[in-house]
């Protein structure tokens, strides 16, 4: 469905990036797959780049003959500081450096719903509205969400940046009920955000046709995104192996879940 | 579904009463009936609890020992002030009140579209714009909107207030097929407001699913509300049935139909 | 389902014309037909009343009688200056004129995405934006808007101006795919139009139910607009048949498409 | 500058009403004091007319013979709920409904911040944002809003719902910085929201032009009030004369001040 | 204070225009004046250029050689609708079809209260509302508008359309006490509508400092206007002139004063 | 006027640093004074403490015994990456994160218009709108931003972000007309951001009493700052100096001004 010639897959041996694989030629002709180790079980169409997203240079090799980047590598979930900034930060400015150094036109990044985890569950929010970061790995998100919309503003690099909820092989707390994100939705919704005649820079929410969602998620559908899987499937399932939580706990109050309510990461781990 | 150990329905006596006792223990452990005078057939997890609403100390003794409220009680049409006075004004704060007293957590209250009766029915309004009530009965409406706002604000107490629109078995004019809610709805929306962990104060419009709606009711679906029902299945017999109106004429013109249209409810009684 | 006597129908021999009289006597008791030419094959509640919409004193014979219009007619792409004049500003005044002086209750009104067509495609818009007309043609349509706001809020004469987006048999390039009306959700929107009981002065979008939608179509909903076809279904065939736009085209980045790409008419044709 | 005959100022013997007395004939060419008591050093201009709020015969006979009324009577602080019921909810009951019986076209009524207490301090807000009141008191100024609004959308009744922040000699703490009315200022208010030609039902923020305003107060400027005091000259001798609160008190966090932050009122009297 | 090396100004011979006369090479280094009939005290920076705007051939020639314009022209009261087709309609298309001929950068329109003049008083409105024009004459204004929207986003000539309110030597009615705008300002502000760098399509709202503005002007302040009358210091002697109006009368309800009053226009002169 | 026992100045050594210096102890009762280098000419109430933002250790050091921190070190243009990541991103963290572990209370934080550059001068905007920064500069002021908001959300730290315009001696070209901030108002600005009991994260625009403002300031405005200077007393002096900008030029399209217009730094250096 697209016309990429060769795309870039970083994190390709992550869970998600595992899944997008199974994507096959919708994402290009040829897929370029980047971890920090070599990656397995290559198909034809497949090539593998194992890179260092902190290292510009890999970055930039990995870069090279790409026209787009499918960009889910890095550190997902709170880590130290040291971390979220060079897995994170330093990584994601090296990819998007490189790509405008060797004319890749379209970015779909894996952004996260610690992105705005600062919200609470009763607000309905779109992609419009200030950020609100539930750590220190939600801030890095911030960061390159503000770097894509700079790369795009004055260089024209699109990107399409997911929020993604909670993508999982099914919901398995009442949160997810909210913000779970099939693997086949989450395979259909990066494939649309490549096809897209025009994205320019745009934030979509990353979430299955789940009744109970507090995000407004027009954009995503403006990309032609229809979900086929839905939370609610899972809904009494949940419900029978879970509690009604307080509602004045911040895991429950806030959008972020846990990542709200816990504290400092380091001092958590002392 | 619901974790609530006794649960208070207020107005069980009523059209709305009744059908909530269909939903059985989804409500609740033990469901505390209310209402006037003794309710007949009770099952084994009911209890029976007659109280008048104006009467503080009798609603204090039917809320002790709950953890939560359906308070579909009071008066239910347009009447006299004093009618209105004694049993949506005093009669919620009754309730409201002995909630705080005996610590209750969540109260679901069957607001209604008086309490936004004046809006034009070309207007799209959700829970956030101001209230226009049509009649002294929308007013008593919005003061128990305020009541709940407060009593969260200050004391945590949580509240969803449905603001019902058309709850009948069938729709039978032509502003029905915009605002009817069907009983299997209805209960469904009460459940669903029991059971969302986090609900703040929190408005959420009472309707089936209706492509004809003038509301937007994102805040019923965040809580999970799935509506199985539409008045768009009677179109063709309630078009059959009845004759395309006025648009001038105010029960037309606005949402509240003929509750914006009547006078003065003593000088019409005259 | 209405309870007009008398529809006209202007436009009655042009494409949507000739789809809209199939809808028959759901548009009026009789529907008489106007257009430059007399229309052929009609039907026993059709009656013809060949009508310059330019020449006042023909379009008044025409309006009178009726009760309600279905203004389709006038220029349909862009065009010169003075053929845009003539058909489209002038036809469209003497109509509502026309109406003001014969008692006419309602107009539902072919406008186009061409009022807006300066938007980007990654913009959602309802219809209470600032208009933004991408060629002479959607400045017209503007001017209708305006005209028909105008005899509303003046002389309380309704109007639902559809800005449709592209009503053709089937989609046929990537755009289509968002834009696209079926002729079968085109005609129902028109009767929808006309039979909901209070539309003041309305703009709604006409489009089948695509999930592509850039445009946030409550308003045809509150008519009861439920669209049955959808451009998803030709979302392979198209994505086949054509490639993937420049995202920087002007024609892929608004969503007048084309007509937003296009020169001045005149030098185009030079 | 007011064409009124005969001006009903209720709560003539409070703090305000004594300062709105020295309006004089810009307020009425009669201006009828109404208090529980006996008002004092009658003007010519004045008469006398004592009255329950809460007896609607009194109100009624007090109402008769006036075409507008200046509302400033009833409970002024957090009080039991009875107290507020009467004075405030059915005292402002009767005046309403004593206005429609006896023809008056308009009332400018003092309502409170109270009445949206819980906003932050740091949110600015205008006067269609949801009520969120503080107190009952608060709860009993917003009934009172409805009751306007509904007494304008049925009967035509004009209402400014004046939202007075704190109206004293001077400010003496440093929340008063941004809620002040000067007295002064308090009196041009109430002659401007009487001698605007068009009010409809309007909410308008009571206060000085203080440049720490957390009020959009559009609504005031477009009656034509022009403040002529500020708070701002006072804030060196408050800031010498006080602390910086804790940003985390309710007292501070909130635009209600001490009224948020205090318990249930006849707890805290225990 | 501009660069405009000649400045075409159409209505020349107006109130308006011979006001703007007064600003002299402010406007640009020559001034070329234009009306239906010559002009008369030439000063040496101006020439004199007659034209009918309806004549597509004297307009083209009027603004060959000229940089930028200020359209002042046309029919500037409510008229039969030939006048303003001839007029406003045809006579601005001229205008804008030739200043795109010739390379004009900037148009300075000047567009009327009438535009909008439906919406209430008591309405706070920016720029961006939907238009809501009170007559034939302000339906035209919307077109111009319209019009504007299109030359820009197309060709990328610049538009600011000022909505005057009422330019005339003082205020006279309560209702200019709002709308007013004081020939020094309406100077003032198209010199600033022409210096400033940066316009895009602007629409701002001809009004001075007054206090009792409907209007949200900050476009205006944006392009550095700083009113320096206020209808404020006339309040006094119109207030004492006058009698307060009915707030039911369109004329006091509406924006657009007696032109939302009046009936139609023919109508009206049999 | 603030209440703080020891406020840390960041960038003390800076243009504004310097500036900040002569608030004296309106800023805090000591003011330890930070910078690479160390700083000159120590007031009593001053204590040096060099330190490299880079380095936690340093930064923890100068942070201890601080309740608050004015925030203006790091690199103040565009730099190569390495610079803005070191300076910006590092630097910032440290501080924030050196800020938590010592219990400091409030920051004012020198964030830029660079933040929001790739808005266009025509579009008036305030705090809430979505970053667009113009440079990598400008990504790290919204990495700062997003910093801030998390620390507050989650630990309590108050912050105040100035996004500062242009804080020069005088205006010296068109733009800065729109964006100046006097040193005397940005001394004010700050003083107030202390001062003001509740902030929470707040983003605030630094700018001078401008007319041609594009920055809608109410949060400024409700801390209590009233600039005393105005970019207006310096107009005529700079219209005369400079010519009038290209408005396609993305200096003066975009509110970044050169910012926007420039390419990539190392590019650009080359």
């Amino acid at each position: 469905m697209t016309d990429y010639q060769r795309m870039l897959l970083t994190g390709a041996a992550g869970a998600l990036g595992t899944q997008l694989r199974k994507s096959g030629t919708r994402l290009g002709k040829i897929v370029r797959l980047s971890a920090r180790k070599p990656c397995e079980n290559l198909e034809p169409h497949e090539e593998d780049f194992p890179a260092d997203l902190s290292d510009f240079d890999a970055v930039s090799k990995a870069v090279e003959g790409c026209d787009a980047i499918i960009h889910m590598g890095g550190q997902g979930l709170e880590a130290p500081w040291n971390t979220i900034l060079n897995a994170n930060i330093v990584g994601s400015y090296n990819i998007y450096e490189a790509a405008r150094q060797h004319g890749v036109k379209r970015i779909v990044y894996a952004s996260s719903v610690h992105a705005i985890g600062f919200y609470e569950r009763t607000e309905t929010i779109d992609g419009n509205v200030p950020t609100r970061p539930d750590s220190l790995y939600g801030v890095s998100k911030t960061f390159v969400e503000n770097l894509g919309r700079y790369y795009f503003d004055k260089f024209g690099i699109e990107t399409v940046s997911l929020r993604i909820g909670s993508s999982f092989p099914e919901p398995t707390d009442r949160r997810h009920l909210i913000t779970w994100l099939s693997y086949r939705d989450c395979r259909q919704l990066v494939e649309k955000s490549l096809s897209a005649e025009r994205v320019g820079f745009m934030v979509a929410y990353g979430m299955s046709n789940n009744s109970r969602a507090f995000w407004d998620n027009r954009t995503a559908a403006s990309l032609g995104y229809k979900p086929e899987d839905s939370a609610d499937d899972y809904a009494d399932k949940v419900f029978g192996k879970t509690k009604q939580g307080d509602p004045n706990d911040p895991a429950v109050r806030f959008q972020g879940g846990s990542f709200a309510a816990a504290g400092h990461y380091e001092d958590e781990k002392k």
